[in-house]
């Protein structure tokens, strides 16, 4: 029985990987996110993902919103500090009986600030398999960015910014949106405004109009503006993060898209990130937790 | 010919009133806002709200998006500094020969940053006819507000804050919706988060999911979390503009919602505004237009 399944299961995507042993063999996803699904229809999507990969007996091992307490069964959060995948999996009762399925628990936060986060714990775990004793600080940039605070095996405390979702809320949503149009980038607009958010972040929602004027004024190009939008968010981020990042050793979890971003502005400010892709660090962080008693 | 139109034309929004001198008679509404309107269709649009105003010649003053680009006449925008209502005002052309047309201009500034604003210079023009020969800063609260510094009857300079729309959007398109609803408030919550945003300016994106996570963890009241999101966000403003109103004479111009709470914001720091309803100053700024050669 060394064939498994490592899932994925997010708020609005699924995805599920056929493992033998920590290597996924093959991938597949569907759009059937925990936000579409009842809890009785997880079973049944599953199966009718990944059916032909259920020979026998299997291991399915899943993390994400499916253990939200409005997915398939809540596994409720453990507080930190604690290990990454927490004090302990949920199993799930299923009616396939050669399904043997466990869902991650999502990590909380009581003080110094409220905090929840559900599907990093897995990344963290990977990355704590993947470098083994580290003690530093995990950057994981996303719709949520999460900064976790990880010494002697645990996660001692995180912070979440939603970094990723302002900054897509504000293309798509407010006046802004017709002077950021497109996919064009300004690396050095991007650092000069990562700078300046860190050396004045009380500018940072006072500027944002700026964006506006300055297409308006002076056509200024949307991929400029869009490259100021980001340095500012990231450099507020930065700027608040101080404290996690300075001195410290970091790695850096990410999509492909907002990684080199979270890079570039960290080593702008001497820090200069380890980076472990996401992906990997998801299947790893579920191989800890496939041996988990 | 004492007698004649004040009109407020927004992105949304149409607002005319008959005016006596300087006192609105009657005042009628309509949602044909510059945005769903072709150029030709502004004056059949105005007559079919207020022919029956128009007994003879007729004086039509206009303030606001109905002179932009895409609007009934473009209006340039004056550059300050200079007067409120800019270096002249924009004569429409009519098919209907008893009216007479002129818009007034918005406000454009290049330096020390890229600002516009079209319709609330309009407001201004207005705290300067009620308020002569006042020296200090005028707040325009709203979706985007305005902070104007106002010195010997002009527009000295001027900064936008988007405070409004960020508020909004934040509210109805992010996650943190689930755990903003409804009306309430908690004026303690709102003056605490203004004196957090004022003291450590850099934590504003970071605070943001700590609502969420109490709403999950502690069941945070939504009125307490509105409270904290506004006060992290005006006091955001403060922090920004803080070189405008400390130590100045501020006056306050704003719709009935929001103008108590950057009241009560302004007054947490030691500075007491004066408060001037925004239809007043539109209809005084309308009625100094109107006296323009």
């Amino acid at each position: 029985m060394t064939r498994w399944i490592a899932v994925d299961w997010g708020t609005t995507a699924l995805r599920a990987s056929l493992m033998e042993g920590d290597t996924p063999l093959e991938t597949r996803a569907s759009d059937k996110g925990m936000n579409s699904l009842t809890p009785e229809e997880f079973e049944p999507t599953l199966l009718a993902l990944a059916d032909d990969w259920v020979a026998g007996p299997t291991e399915v091992l899943c993390c994400g919103m499916v253990g939200a307490r409005q997915g398939w069964v809540e596994a409720r959060y453990s507080a930190v500090p604690c290990p990454a995948l927490g004090t302990g999996l949920t199993t799930v009762p299923t009616k396939d009986p050669r399904l043997s399925v466990r869902i991650v628990p999502g990590l909380k936060q009581v003080t110094p600030h409220a905090d929840v986060m559900r599907g990093e714990e897995t990344q963290i775990a990977g990355i704590l398999r993947a470098i083994p004793g580290f003690d530093g600080v995990a950057c994981l940039p996303g719709t949520h960015t999460k900064w976790c605070h990880l010494s002697a095996d645990e996660v001692v405390s995180f912070r979440t910014v939603m970094t990723g979702e302002l900054f897509a809320t504000i293309t798509k949503q407010t006046v802004l949106r017709h002077s950021l149009a497109g996919d064009g980038w300004s690396e050095d607009a991007f650092l000069e405004a990562v700078s300046d958010a860190l050396s004045k972040p009380e500018m940072l929602t006072a500027r944002l109009f700026e964006l506006r004027a300055a297409d308006l004024l002076t056509g200024q190009e949307a991929g400029v503006a869009r490259a100021v939008l980001s340095g500012l968010l990231i450099g507020s981020e930065l700027a608040a993060t101080r404290p996690w990042w300075l001195g410290r050793d970091v790695v850096i979890t990410g999509s492909g898209k907002t990684t080199p971003a979270y890079a570039a502005a960290l080593s702008s400010q001497g820090v200069t990130p380890r980076i472990l892709p996401a992906d990997a660090m998801t299947y790893a962080g579920l191989t800890t937790a496939r041996e988990l008693p």
